[in-house]
């Protein structure tokens, strides 16, 4: 990569946290919340959710929920943890392996041991569904935590981590999310560490993603914020990698899309029935 | 109500299910994808799509998926597999009761007996998400059973049955479901029986919805199809249910958006990066 990251992808990180916590106050309250639940991992991203919203409501308005699974590393709960006493904000563990296990125990689930984007798919999903149970118990948001790189690489789990009804974080990068995670103050055993799933023991995104987040995060601005030609792309990535990002963004589309319903009346749900989200308020 | 159902919301049956089955077709196949798994209920709903879908790609391409909880009415399972054996398609029956219970035996759930709200999503997202792990399983496409009336009045769970690839029926309200149903011979025990999410005994639909699916299609489609007016409405209904449907289709409509990001760059997913589901085939 012939780029330099530092400067294409600079953010005043000062009015970038300004703006994003303004945006947290606005879309909680505006629709007559005043709290969010938001699952917390111990990785970066939902740490960098956890000091915005606590900045924008209140720490006593935030609920964090760390849900590890048996295989899930230890030090992800305990870096979850060390947010939770930084921030004092509400905080429960629940345990994702009983439900987990009992649906891959099933002999009707037809799953092997080796199942790991299976498995790694329903344990996202068990988590939406668990902060949408505590959504209504808490009367809280769920608050998401998918930066602009998982998004456009559809690298997350649709009606999973991706599933929420307010994401602050959704329009940064990776690269992004790190510049803001040192201006928050985010313990730095959680920014040091390699980002990761941890679905399974040493995985890593960046090993999954088959190149670096630097590298992911400079293609997907030029090609997709600036708009570069693919002649002008060849400058800095081979013809390889464009081809293989590029699919990747978009076999992954109907990831950030509603359902498509089958338009055969004059006003159609996701057709022509649009209003912004915020429409009754 | 003062309005001939029959009137207003009539459709021709046979071009109707014409526009669907090519609807169904054209929307699994552009996308690579031959097959569809489907959660079977037993209700009308789940019914015609999975006419419909056997019909658009065959039965062999057809997976049904019957989720009981051990509360489900047991009619329920018996007219699902009315359907499976009418159809021959694929079917498999997964309880849900040890993912369930799983969770809501957890002293971390903070859950009651009498949390039937709470209960009836987690169900609901417990089945979206073994659909989903079958999409996985089987290469197939989630198809979606939501219909218009319930998704204006948000009579559903969000990421949970409301969750899906492409929906057939998501422009025609439950009155013009029942003529489809009749026209695709669907088994009368299912057209017969009352409407009912099954969470608990007795539940109909009608006693939750606090008015009939009649009196709900035929205003739903005077205020949202035909845009009329207050006034105009008044004509047929009454002021306190006219502010309560209202209420509820704007209080609902969340259910039908994807998460709200916050915009700071450029180039944003869900503001102006905007393509069609289908923008790489």
């Amino acid at each position: 990569m012939k780029v330099d990251i530092n400067k294409i992808l600079d953010i005043d990180v000062e009015l970038t946290t300004r703006i994003l916590v303004e945006f947290i106050k606005e879309e909680v309250r505006k629709v007559g919340y005043e709290k969010v639940v938001m699952g917390l991992s111990g990785g970066i991203d939902s740490a960098v959710v956890a000091y915005l919203a606590a900045k924008a409501i209140g720490p006593e308005n935030v609920y964090a929920i760390m849900m590890p699974y048996k295989t899930s590393n230890p030090d992800s709960l305990s870096d979850a943890k060390k947010i939770v006493e930084d921030l004092k904000i509400n905080a429960k563990t629940i345990e994702i392996t009983p439900m987990i296990d009992a649906y891959f125990s099933l002999p009707e689930s037809d799953s092997t041991e080796t199942d790991m984007l299976r498995k790694g798919n329903k344990m996202a999903r068990e988590r939406m569904s668990i902060l949408y149970d505590h959504s209504s118990l808490y009367d809280a948001l769920v608050i998401g935590t998918s930066n602009k790189t998982e998004l456009l690489l559809g690298y997350g789990t649709i009606y999973g981590d991706m599933a929420s009804a307010l994401n602050p974080i959704g329009d940064l990068y990776k690269h992004q999310i790190y510049l803001l995670a040192r201006y928050l103050g985010v313990p730095d055993s959680i920014i040091t560490k390699a980002p990761s799933a941890d679905l399974w023991e040493g995985q890593t995104d960046e090993q999954e993603l088959g190149s670096t987040y630097d590298e992911l995060d400079c293609f997907l601005y030029y090609k997709y914020d600036c708009r570069y030609t693919d002649e002008e792309l060849l400058d800095y990535y081979d013809n390889d990698f464009i081809a293989r990002v590029v699919k990747r963004v978009q076999i992954n589309h109907y990831k950030r899309k509603s359902p498509v319903i089958a338009k055969v009346s004059h006003r159609s749900v996701g057709h022509d029935f649009l209003y912004p989200r915020d429409w009754n308020y």
